[in-house]
């Protein structure tokens, strides 16, 4: 399925749109994770294993969607996309590690560190963040942006990023999280990427800064939103739907949205968000109707 | 030490002038790796533990060497060389973990692992490699200059370039190595960065095509007798001038250059290859004097 068929389908079948961006993402990181190898091909093997055959591809959809509305180049868009994607998988290579959350299933098969070992695992997650750069590196698009991606997403996925999300989570103590300290932590663990999905497919699509702004107020809002109904699967879910281990936060008494708002209080919050995100699209009326679609989707979704 | 002094120094004084980068290199990392932080503020602490304080700084030495032969800005070379600096200490961060080479000992100090501890170590280091594409991204340098580092460094530092030549290293068995096979590994674990470094500081200063294959050629044949010289060091040096552990890998049976070509045949080849890149530098003629005392450095070096 290619991103050319995606984008004839009618905005308003958004399961359908959803299908046809995760299917041109697979066949793009598919080919951007192929080169010639020899004795270290291993490493191209985990490097794919870890990143082809799953997940919901929500982030280079964010990308390609808010490319789509602002009529930017969708190929281009699909490759920024697939990079932030190999950020996204690489962090997940890495948080699965015996050192860190110790997980054995990830999008229901083995985590990579149980399919090969520790050691190719940490170079996979190396590689594939490597990977997300020389892709940013390479893409079709001026070399003004290309580096703007490139310089937005160290951030975003860096110290005060991601990583420094992860950090928050694996070092304070129980007894000082708060709810804005968990909401601190997840505007950095989760927030970031989803922020700069967003915001990458507004460069890719020449967007003004006032445009960036109303997006990154959409993707903070719906990234939170987003962390909430996580925690909320943490506790509802079951781990065959959910594709990975569940009720891990409960028997780890670790504080979540649900353990401090309760669980009804967890669905309001992320419905209030919701709202809110979706509030945020207004300049772009009826052309935002995908992204709003995909509000819904993330409060509704059961994995 | 400001580079600037440095480049007031005689290129006959080559220690001095090493030193002088080295103390440049030290300035710039100390600012490119702080920020405003939070609670994530031990990340910071592990990132600047393992790339402050220490290490010849020969990459970034040569970046801003070989800008300086060419003329062109030193200040960018030198951020340009922390970059690459802070993806080489990357690697020996994850290198040092107890699923790799389990080393305890890294420039004469605790690895960050033993310091910290291993979910720590591995953040550490993919705070650094994500660093260091930042730095590439924000560097001032026209953009299409950028891109191209970035692009360059992605694959000298992935699964084809260093990441490739680790794997090869922990993988291939040791009846399947011969001169050819380590030739190749190192070629990809350390050769790779060597030669980005060299070629970094061809594109600061705009090189043409015809003297970045020049550099190259120059870096390809210096980075293979730095190896070599490496494998020397570990069976003649000893723990406390190496600053790491020594004779780990007669200790693993582990096929080296020394094993294979013998103490004066690995010596031999050492000082031919030296002599070879030497060469590579004549069309630059007496402005080269920089880069040639580097391989007599690299070959007489003890640590």
């Amino acid at each position: 399925m290619s991103l050319t068929a995606a984008s004839n389908s009618t905005t308003s079948d958004f399961p359908a749109r959803l299908r046809d961006v995760a299917a041109a993402v697979e066949t793009r990181l598919e080919a951007l994770l192929s080169q010639p190898h020899g004795h270290q091909s291993v490493i191209f093997e985990a490097a794919r294993y870890a990143a082809l055959g799953g997940g919901k591809r929500l982030r280079p959809f964010l990308t390609v969607e808010t490319a789509r509305m602002l009529g930017g180049p969708l190929d281009q868009a699909l490759s920024v996309g697939c990079a932030l994607e190999c950020l996204h998988v690489y962090s997940l290579v890495h948080d699965d590690l015996p050192c860190m959350d110790d997980d054995d299933l990830r999008r229901g098969k083995p985590t990579v560190h149980r399919a090969y070992d520790d050691a190719i695992a940490v170079l996979a997650g190396d590689a594939l963040l490597t990977r997300s750069f020389g892709i940013l590196g390479e893409v079709d698009l001026p070399a003004d942006i290309r580096v703007k991606l490139v310089a937005e997403l160290a951030v975003s996925g860096g110290m005060s990023g991601m990583i420094g999300g992860q950090v928050v989570d694996i070092t304070v103590a129980e007894g000082e999280r708060d709810e804005a300290l968990i909401t601190d932590l997840q505007a950095m663990k989760t927030g970031a990427l989803i922020d700069f999905a967003v915001r990458a497919g507004g460069y890719v699509a020449g967007a003004s800064e006032t445009e960036l702004a109303a997006l990154s107020a959409y993707a903070r809002d719906m990234g939170l939103a987003f962390q909430i109904q996580d925690d909320i699967l943490d506790v509802t879910g079951d781990a065959e739907t959910v594709g990975k281990a569940v009720g891990k936060d409960a028997d780890l008494g670790k504080a979540t949205f649900v353990s401090i708002l309760g669980l009804e209080g967890a669905r309001h919050r992320a419905k209030e968000l919701g709202e809110q995100a979706k509030n945020r699209l207004e300049p772009w009326n009826k052309d935002a109707q995908t992204l709003r679609d995909t509000v819904d989707f993330v409060l509704e979704r059961q994995h």
